[in-house]
């Protein structure tokens, strides 16, 4: 028996809700300063008024020059625009949720029917699995709570993206509005919105899940192992949805984007975001959808997952078998630290420092992530010291290894830290400030054949050091705690995710306010203050998408070993015919599934080319902008397109684990999951970074901010036409099939440790079960 | 004690080396009637008459149309070109052997010394490894045959790939020429010059190891273990040959492509292979280079490795233990068979069936590779059955398993057809007569963009069959028969390689002769026969390669499981912190190989579009056909762009086995192994058969044969030219990095499975060795 952690049970309790709640207020309070900024048009005065109070950094000093403050047509005009990408994007969701909501139902009831034959419906209790001596609840209640958690996750998620829509939808014309004012204010509007998310989703998800375990522990009450087990679904709830909210906003978004720079960059001659393109709303609403939505719902899974691979090995170690619930809850009190570190790094850039010029921008937005790491750093100390025994043992697939807590801090400490390298060299390879982007803009001099290739060979060097990163990490937490260290390791690089999330979202909300600006026809100055906050945007998506993809790795490769502990799996050896085919065709998914979605978009942004060139035919006065162009067309297009497409690519993802459990076994199942993890990571990240790298190369020529710049430009220059033909490549490998990578990994793993107890009951290939061993 | 294998010893020593020289007569045969075509002027009619004894498929009612037979001055022309591309080829080659001469005498050292110091440099017997009961030779013993046996193994594959260039140019001109008399003519020229190297290969390739092994027999006398143990060396020294010829080739010839492309048919409009062009030599002496000498070591390579592979674990088997001579030489007794079915059904496209018109060039390729399958069917069944106990014992890691010889059959029958498989897949997915290449080409009507977006996802679908038929293969031949079962089904599939080489050889030696035809000004009729028969190349190329990665992944496979079991591990856990981030890190090898072959590819192109453009602007007359562009200074800028170019991805694949290996153990590098087997072949594949997609997609174009096509074209119309920037991505994907790949996994489990005793005896991470441990 070793000692408890150093904090009370009854402070663990009280702490953690209470970190959550601060979260929510904080994110309630920046959406309330967001909403200071006025979008009718009796108000636009007073927006002014209310800027000379100077709190918050609306002091007048920021003001580089006022334009066109006073124009009550064009608030107008950009809350008109603002109503129709709202309205556009939350049709979509709704649509959208309708599918997934089928689909919730019905897997929900598998999740119940399959755990729930695990022991035939019984109700009896049984014996402990890790500890015989012991009774625990029956399988049919770990069924019923599994599918309760699945079914909160899946909500959690869902809400998660449809409130980051709505804030981002409800932002991007304040943004556009301050614009007039100075980048300096449209840059803290957008930042703040990107906050309001942040905040929202770190916290909500914090404290459903905490909640979900407090209401389950009443049923479960000294059976932890199960109690934890049931928890599992809510990460599989989380991440499915995610999944649909990826694929789906991915093909909806980049179809769109495709099908209007095609027509409109290329065929037509005009400018990015002219209203006089049909598809122009479309392309909007899907940052909303794609970017925010799928982004959060995304982060939330991987957020969900890592805390549910942790608490089910902790579960079964000392913390678990001691009931220490301080130490059991320590992945829960990182996340809670975490939100309080992000909090303080918001303030650095909304009130300790203020941006004054566009260049202080990018540091300002990369400063959030430095600071929060290095504040993090000491908050996890903090923790480990407080919320760990100095010594507790680990289960290690069927021993108890040994660990003391300052190795777990540095487990911690490695995925936090390695979050940050992973980001900065993801902007080393995708910002135009480096040479890599600047030499695949000047591989544009001859012609878009070898921008391609110079830009594929980008993004498969741009692996080489995140890889290193992730192995090193994997190392050291898996070496000092086995699969715990991972997990931990994971919520290290997720522990910052407020922040991380904030400067995300904020990207998706510059673009759209340069859109408004465009399309409202508002004056050469503003829009060239959006495009500033938008380049430096990019950037940080593309840090984003970094993050995202390593944490999925180190996630997954924790659910991986929470599934095979929970199988009952002590080796997975590669020397076995059964995991060296595993490892194979699991390499080989992450193909199958960019083949999908890499078509899909083709697909939708070809007839989305049609209806465009349809319009631009057929209806007279377009082109010379007397006509209004059908936005509604396009808009249906995306959708009926992406609710379509995503389903191929989403039953590959979720009945792989269940096909590959069932008729082959579990040791194949691990080596389907090890090979998709090693092969999904890397093609995520190069496939991210290829394109990142295309976007801002021809941004690069588009500013032509250096000699050599201005030497491959200016727009409609050959070598810029070149560029634009990449930047449409990367579309769909940046923005759809890369990203959606990160869920097949992470999905694939966590739906394989819900099912864990069903496959060993029932799965193997060389006895085929009948379906009456179901019942 | 289980009974011998049917066949007495002596007559398997006597029927291998027949077989052998069967082949190496045989193709001698075919060259010698390809030298009757006569490319000196006077024999122009001597060559017509020679056509006249109607043997050998020289029929007059073949003859289509003759079309300037006697026009002396073409017949000149084209030797001239001839002599050109011959003298461009071997002047680079012998630079290039000039290098890795150099690397050669090195590695050597490197293998004596490692292997030497496995022992201490003793030249005292041992106890044997897996039968300490008995005495083998000293580990300085296997150094130096290792040694030796890996300068033979280099040495023939030098060979291999010189002399396969010095016949394909020596057939070019001639195909050509008889193009004149009708496409039948030039096809059987064009299929017999391929089937020279092809025999020529498969024959001596076994001569020479047949050889090798029993002069190594005089010394090891009974110790079979180490003799098949120095034997590996040849694997070894075939491969990493290979490697520089299919990189530096690869390199060289899309160098030389990319670069005449951009200028030429982008910027100057005038059609391919145009003398005006500077480049066009360039050109012509890369397919030669690369795509004949590189994919001729590359197969070789793929051809040792399996036999060493399968001899190695065979000799810690019951064949080595028993000392059953005809057993242990069964890998060598299954290519004996290969060669001759290879001869009969070379026969098929020769002599027993002839070509009459275009369409039917497709068909007796193809008919090529499902008659010698079948046939190789039967006489594997034969072997099988005269070459094999009906029971043995095979070394399965620690452990001997029981496998009889109808079990080994199906192991070789299961990859000889997963090749048949993998062939036709690829065919479908790059061949334009099916739809994914047609939508890839309906693609180009929305420009460049959708094609790229089109073309990858065509890739990447393309991986799915051919690696579960590689998964299948693996399954069955693993579980008959362990690491045997698998390295003798990857010879299956290389038991026709004579025949797939045949085909594959025919395809680049189209090429050129359409190439010369240009070149010399002969007639657009001509140029129409040689572009029928280079269609039909292109696609068999794809199936080539396609084989090539099938058969590589076995190898490799095999060659891991060798490695493994010499190494002494018993199990590759993934749930080792060790093994999962080998497996992470392996997997992301290939992309960074990848990177830096693509960009290698592309700087080289720059730099070769640099020369073309200022030739074109500052030779006056070029453009007019007065003057003669300098075309030898474009063949330097290959040359040098390869040879320097070709060493840093060689280093990383031949260092990072010694460095992991002896830095972090043997565990961590078995990951490595499995982690770049399992994501390289997914790569190779993809990239393979997405540039032969683009390829095939552009020819349709041009072709117009239906009302798709029609619709699309002609050249020069906007699809055209976004069909020509897919062609132009595809280049180096499929003939540099893609192919290169193949080496990159084999290479490195070869060299692994080499210094295998030295690692197990030196590496391990945490006890780093001292340079003092060394001797």
């Amino acid at each position: 028996m070793v000692a408890p952690a150093l904090l009370p049970e009854l402070w663990t309790e009280i702490l953690v809700p209470i970190c959550a709640v601060i979260g929510i207020a904080f994110s309630l309070f920046q959406w309330y300063v967001v909403s200071r900024v006025k979008l009718t048009t009796d108000l636009g005065a007073s927006s002014s008024g209310g800027a000379n109070n100077g709190k918050n950094g609306y002091g007048d000093y920021l003001i580089e020059e006022e334009e066109g403050v006073n124009d009550q047509s064009v608030v107008a005009k950009c809350a008109e625009i603002q109503t129709a990408i709202s309205e556009g994007a939350t049709s979509f969701l709704f649509t959208e949720y309708k599918y997934v909501g089928v689909f919730m139902i019905f897997f929900a009831a598998v999740i119940f029917v399959f755990l729930g034959s695990v022991d035939g419906f019984s109700t009896d209790n049984k014996p402990c699995t890790y500890d015989i001596t012991r009774t625990c609840k029956p399988a049919l209640a770990t069924a019923g709570f599994s599918t309760i958690a699945f079914v909160l996750g899946a909500v959690t998620s869902v809400l998660s993206g449809f409130l980051g829509m709505k804030i981002a939808t409800y932002a991007n014309a304040r943004t556009t509005l301050e614009a007039r004012k100075g980048v300096g204010k449209a840059f803290i509007v957008a930042f703040r919105s990107g906050a309001v998310m942040g905040f929202l989703l770190a916290a909500s998800g914090l404290l459903v899940l905490y909640i979900t375990i407090n209401v389950f522990k009443i049923y479960y009450g000294d059976d932890w192992e199960g109690l934890f087990e049931a928890i599992t679904g809510y990460g599989l709830g989380g991440s499915s949805m995610a999944l649909f909210g990826r694929v789906g906003g991915g093909i909806y978004t980049k179809a769109a984007d495709v099908g209007a720079d095609l027509v409109g960059k290329i065929e037509r001659n005009i400018p990015e975001d002219d209203p006089r393109n049909p598809a122009v709303i479309a392309d909007n609403v899907g940052d909303n959808v794609g970017d925010i939505a799928g982004m959060g719902s995304d982060l939330f899974g991987s957020y969900a997952e890592a805390s549910c691979a942790a608490l089910v090995v902790a579960s079964i170690s000392s913390f678990g078998i001691n009931h220490d619930f301080t130490a059991m809850c320590y992945p829960l009190l990182i996340s809670s630290m975490g939100i309080l570190v992000c909090l303080i790094t918001t303030l650095f850039a909304t009130d300790f420092f203020e941006i004054k010029v566009v260049k202080e921008i990018e540091p300002a937005l990369k400063n959030q992530l430095i600071i929060s790491t290095v504040i993090m750093t000491v908050g996890i100390a903090i923790v480990s010291w407080v919320g760990l025994p100095t010594s507790f043992t680990i289960f290690n697939f069927g021993t108890q290894k040994v660990v003391k807590n300052w190795q777990l801090f540095l487990c911690v400490c490695v995925g936090l830290w390695a979050g940050l390298i992973i980001g900065f060299v993801t902007e080393y390879y995708t910002s135009n400030a480096y040479s890599p982007v600047q030499d695949v803009a000047d591989s544009c001099r001859t012609g878009a054949a070898t921008n391609v290739i110079f830009g594929l060979a980008l993004g498969y060097k741009s692996v080489i050091i995140p890889i290193f990163a992730i192995a090193i990490s994997i190392f050291v937490s898996f070496s000092f705690a086995a699969m715990y260290g991972v997990a931990v390791a994971a919520l290290g690089m997720l522990s910052t995710i407020a922040t991380g999330l904030a400067i995300d979202a904020y990207g998706p909300i510059s673009d759209n306010a340069g859109g408004i600006a465009e399309m409202a026809g508002m004056s050469h100055r503003i829009r060239e203050r959006t495009d500033a906050l938008d380049a430096a945007g990019n950037t940080t998506a593309a840090i984003g998408k970094g993050f995202a993809i390593g944490s999925a790795a180190l996630v997954s490769l924790a659910l991986f070993g929470a599934f095979v502990s929970r199988a009952g799996i002590h080796t997975v050896d590669v020397l076995t015919p059964k995991v060296i085919i595993g490892l194979l065709v699991g390499a080989m998914l992450p193909y199958w599934f960019s083949a999908m979605t890499m078509k899909s978009v083709g697909s939708a942004a070809l007839k989305m080319v049609e209806e465009v060139r349809r319009q631009f035919n057929t209806i007279p006065g377009l082109m010379e902008g007397t006509a209004k162009p059908d936005y509604a067309t396009c808009v249906k297009i995306s959708t009926d397109a992406s609710i379509k497409e995503m389903i191929p690519p989403g039953c590959l993802v979720m009945l792989t684990p269940l096909i590959v459990g069932f008729f082959f076994g579990v040791e194949t199942l691990s080596g389907v999951l090890a090979g998709s993890l090693v092969s999904g990571v890397q093609i995520a990240i190069s496939a991210s970074n290829t394109g990142g790298a295309w976007d801002n190369a021809k941004k690069y020529i588009e500013a032509g901010v250096s000699e050599h710049a201005k030497s491959l430009g200016p727009k409609g220059s050959e070598p810029h036409k070149a560029a634009v033909i990449g930047d449409t490549i990367g579309d769909p490998l940046k923005d759809t099939s890369g990203p959606s990578l990160n869920i097949l990994i992470k999905l694939m793993a966590v739906e394989s440790l819900v099912f864990a107890p069903f496959f060993a009951t029932h799965g193997d290939f060389r006895n085929p079960p009948s379906i009456r061993d179901l019942f």
